[in-house]
């Protein structure tokens, strides 16, 4: 990795990233914001996922931004500029930042499989990296169970295995090249074991949702995917072990996986603020002094959610770079801030939106007005993993009150019984 | 009127109405809430107004619900009964209660013209007021100019007029029949005078528009209505006096022209609870602890909103009728808890509805979700008449201050140059 | 009871009585405001009873303002009317508003004694209420044990019994001249009952405690008092049936004893924004953006407050008259309003005070300013029984998802092991 | 300056210090924390300023620890650290880290003009950074006007200044040596200057008052002094400036003075949080879930305005390190987060404390508990200058709005008439 030289500038409230890798990242996603801007309100109106767009980052590297650098990528490496990157992408379009935020993130699991994994997994983390860094592999992650499924693997006879189940809401579906399906199998004594088979697109049996009507980020591509006896050799299975182990080092790599996206909300945060601020700033009148009460608070709001996701941030940064010591209580360092991070920008984001929605006036309430997809946009934050509030508060009141609890919320989630149908 | 013999048994949180002709009014809609929510869905995404609804609502009456009985109407007279019918309607549809609102606070506000204005008023407002009580007439208000227009009223040299301009957010113009348009006119001196010409539908010159893409509310028959060489007969402008005689007895018809919205945002945010808490009630595991806070929240500000909006609609209703004293006073007396109470019901509904978003989880991020459809109406109260936020606070503390202002904001637009294009 | 023929002109905001026998209690108390107001700084500052003023009220009839005039009182029957003296006592001094309030809720109840009763029962209570009216007689709540101690009445072996135990936080102890203590007692079978002894304060082994350095509420006379082998005849002491029963019609009792309370903290909130608003309407400058906003909402929640304080007890008025139907469901639909109306007030008459510190500045940090006063008065709203914030959100989810749960929670605490030493 | 070679470890939630001289001046005060622990609460209880720890402060060597080492201090020159120590201290007692604070902030300013002053002013820089690290001089700051009073400068006649006048809320006041004073003189034109006389406590004319009655930081020996003829020589006036200049320049200067600051409401917050959830986890029931709920969200709270103070505080220190841009840039660059940081701990940290006070229950409500301490202690925020929560408003909303203000408060208070007295 490269020396943080940048480091003794970072203020943490997300300005600017701290590598000059991150710096690069941001360079060159910074030519294709125009674009994305502009095609925005049609691609939310029509749900359309951007195609193109995706083509171009590919072009330049970006799908392979945390990339190891050995293997073709940027080599993009600290959480906090990736949520730098997203942020900037974000405050052009929410949507393609939740989708490419998805394979920013693989990128930097994958790397850790590529350094830590056993032989095999090492093996395979290495080709699948340098697939994404020339922008032939999209991965995709395929978390959440369909009401009423359980994705599950079963052994195909010949030493391979079979996956059937349905997954929803995988971000990123239309150019999804690969799938990480985390389901479940079970071993000769009945446990639940914890299992993610990686699955070619073309794979049998396997199909790809057309259509997501969602109430925003509807251009993010989030789709269903379905496994029906799909096939899987043995090397494309990575190993999460026992559901109900209660093994906080979890916690690390959930939080790689899913901390960088409050830059995204940050980003919507501020692309609001920017519009309806500058809109104030147009008018010939004196502000109205509840205009200027708004305006006040929106700033500090806004200042307030992009410090403490910077924090959080660098604090995640710090404790993955970091394997000497008890890797349970890394995982709670790392997950609990993040979670803190995560409740406050589910507060201030919305209630940021929502203050520049009052400041806009009326206008703001036509469908295609930027303000009015920023308010359906914005709301996404409270059902990203982990957790949403009501988890949210489990966890925290657990890791200050001590409880004994299991903290891994897919295998708590394995270890359920399926939500019924008509729940999520 | 009916002695309202129900009053004793009054609490003040809209959940029944006080008088008969009130219960009859509900007991009505009762009728047509199944149809109306099982259209809703369908009907919000595709920006459909329900005419065949309304023309049920006609045909029971319902569209002169609030025409004197002695001109044919159900005689609801209290501001709070309208609220609680409109409560009512809007936990069905939000959309249909804030177009049927139009018809029912119009009848309010013609009923006192028929009863205390001047004759050739009083014999126009027994006319429409007639025709109402048939389903005959469904009188829209146009009173927001769109960005850059001055709606205006030119004499035509034969003694009537010519109207000229454009109108934004008329809702229930798909089936209006006539138009009370707020325009200005000058006088000799070029002082601007505040009148508002009844057009009909049929008027040359008129044109209604065909489809409005709002963020929420999308049923409701929101469009523009355009004023072309448009000619109004002279008996047909009402005289609302000079712009800027700051007379505050205008606040009265204000108050009753708008305050019986509160009751349609009452109406989301307990859709929205009843929803959530159903779904929660029906699980079967121990409910999370945030679960039980976010419920013991939900209720206690749904309450709240429904206790500030039902004592500002009691006063409302003493005040209205009591013509003896001093009238800027009375409006005032009648506007000031409006707003306390607008000010609450804007800050608790969306607030109930976003927690209830966060009890039923990711599945109420669906575009066709009931929940998704309340958090986009829910928004709509910020933006109703007067006031807003911004204008709320003007008005508020200029109250507690004792300022020196003109609290008629239709006043206040006239004299204000026009909102250039591009602002609202 | 008088018949309610102001009914018709109430809005429900606490702004005046409904009954005549309220107008009378307001206009006895508004003659004695002045001096209670200008003592209240040195009360405060000192912890001193104000037994003069006590004096003065008992003289004027109102240590039995809600006696039933058959029996000498002044007759105040409606909860809403107590409130609202309350209140503007409060205004005046809350800590004189507190310990009022035990008076005039054990009038409230024992006239429902004196009702409804057993034989013995309605003698006693006569006895008591007419004692009460003269103002020979200040009767006194204690309901909460010491931490670590549990009050407990005994057979004396004579018929009567014996009290043991010590409570703490009783309001108006210095004067008080009987107590109302809530005891256990055993049956045969160990089983626990509740039991009310009244007890003298001249009866040996009661000892009233001297001093309470309270954080506010300085001046309420709150003490401790302990009992040692104390007698009480057997006619003296109230049954309150066994603890665990689940009898949902005790909270229509509970609900009128604690009710009007929340009449003391609108009455808190009313003087912190007088004083406030006043001071910021004297100064010459134009007033800064925050000021406005600041005053605008200062007076918005606080007639949220107001409003959802007297929906709240309009409600339990209109119940406590009706005792016709299911009285377990009477309790709880006085008691879930009343929870609501305490949750919203117990958030807005501290949020109300806390900016009005904000708007006078630096001067209310000074430790007599009345401002100062107010900041620790108002913060014990949320200690007031029932329930805390904690145990209303048990209350209230529990109402909503329909919990099978004991809801009195005298019954509660009695079957709970006692609060160590050091917790309460 | 010592390499910050810690540097890529700051996670930035004040949870440790930067630098190694950071880290020696938490070591120190942590062995002086359990006596100022045991004192805080009869100390608050008496407004007893605690002269002997701040003796054993100035043996430690404490009292210069924001003197360059090359002086005889500590050489502690990061903001960041001193906000880290004072936060320690805080959790001890906020009236002693508000005292010390005076102390470490003038150290800071000292230095700046020990380092780029003129001459004679370096000279004194000098001798008072010297004799602060011994412990000898303690300087305190006086700022505020006492009501209806201008504190000023006139010559005397000879080449010296006679200082006339009286501030209020001088904190550490009982053991200041030397007062900085913030007076005005005028030019021959009549301009009003903006001086700093800096007079010992030994010169004529100059009484430090003796008591001071707050609502809380009562421990602080916050004390009034007043000004008679006090002679000032010339070399002991520091030169601001002309009144109304408008140099954003001096922000930088007012964002050291007062920033750290931040790091005691985070004490006092971490103090609260720290007793009330210990009490909890020590329950031996299952906590209700409203407990798990408050204590969820006091943690993310706490979080957060560490987080938000902690990267204010960073970003202060990036800029106070480099003084080759444009400084009127530097001003607001320093103040603008300071201010953002400074709304959102004056929100969050009473938030927090007023969380606890439910979590612990009635007994909190006791005058000597602690949390009724940190109840009132906390309330001190708001009042801290620059800017209140009124003034701050306009500041924030000027910054993103553009205007055109005077940003300076020092000069903005000189260019107003005097406060009348009655008014702060």
């Amino acid at each position: 990795m490269a020396t943080d030289t940048a480091n003794s500038s970072v203020a943490g409230d997300l300005r600017a990233p701290i590598t000059p890798e991150g710096r690069t990242m941001v360079d060159l996603l910074t030519g294709v914001l125009p674009q994305i801007r502009s095609e925005a309100g049609d691609n939310d109106r029509d749900g359309t996922f951007p195609v193109e767009v995706f083509g171009q980052l590919a072009k330049l590297g970006l799908m392979g931004a945390t990339v190891p650098t050995a293997l073709g990528g940027l080599g993009v490496h600290r959480l906090y500029d990736v949520a730098v990157a997203l942020m900037r992408l974000a405050q052009a379009d929410a949507s393609t930042a939740l989708a490419l935020h998805v394979q920013l993130s693989r990128g930097l699991t994958l790397t850790y499989e590529w350094l830590h994994g056993s032989p095999p997994v090492r093996a395979l983390a290495e080709r699948l990296l340098r697939a994404m860094a020339t922008g032939e592999a999209a991965v995709c992650g395929a978390l959440k169970d369909a009401p009423g499924v359980v994705t599950e693997l079963t052994a195909d006879g010949s030493g391979g295995w079979l996956l059937n189940g349905r997954k929803i809401l995988v971000s990123m579906a239309p150019i999804g090249t690969h799938f990480f399906v985390h389901a479940q199998r079970r071993d000769a004594d009945g446990n639940v074991l914890l299992s993610v088979p990686i699955v070619r697109r073309d794979a049998p049996g396997l199909t790809v949702g057309t259509h997501w009507d969602g109430l925003g980020m509807r251009a993010s591509g989030t789709l269903d995917v379905s496994f029906h006896d799909c096939p899987v050799a043995a090397d494309h299975v990575l190993d999460r072990g026992p559901a109900g182990a209660r093994r906080d080092a979890v916690l690390a790599g959930q939080t790689v996986s899913s901390i960088t996206m409050l830059g995204i909300y940050a980003g919507v945060a501020q692309a609001a603020r920017d519009l309806a601020v500058e809109m104030c700033a147009r008018r010939r009148s004196q502000p109205a002094a509840a205009v200027l009460a708004l305006v006040a608070g929106i700033d500090t709001r806004l200042y307030t959610l992009r410090a403490v996701a910077g924090t959080a941030l660098l604090n995640a940064d710090l404790l993955a770079a970091d394997l000497t010591g008890d890797l349970d209580e890394r995982g709670r360092g790392m997950m609990t801030p993040f979670q803190y991070a995560k409740m406050t920008v589910n507060e201030l984001a919305p209630a940021v939106v929502d203050d520049c929605l009052s400041l806009v006036g009326g206008q703001a309430y036509a469908g295609q007005h930027p303000l009015a997809r920023l308010y359906r946009d914005v709301r996404a934050g409270g059902f990203m993993q982990p957790y949403s509030y009501v988890d949210g508060v489990d966890y925290l009141s657990g890791q200050a009150l001590g409880a004994n609890r299991d903290n891994d919320y897919m295998s708590v989630r394995a270890l359920r019984s399926p939500t019924p149908a008509g729940e999520r």
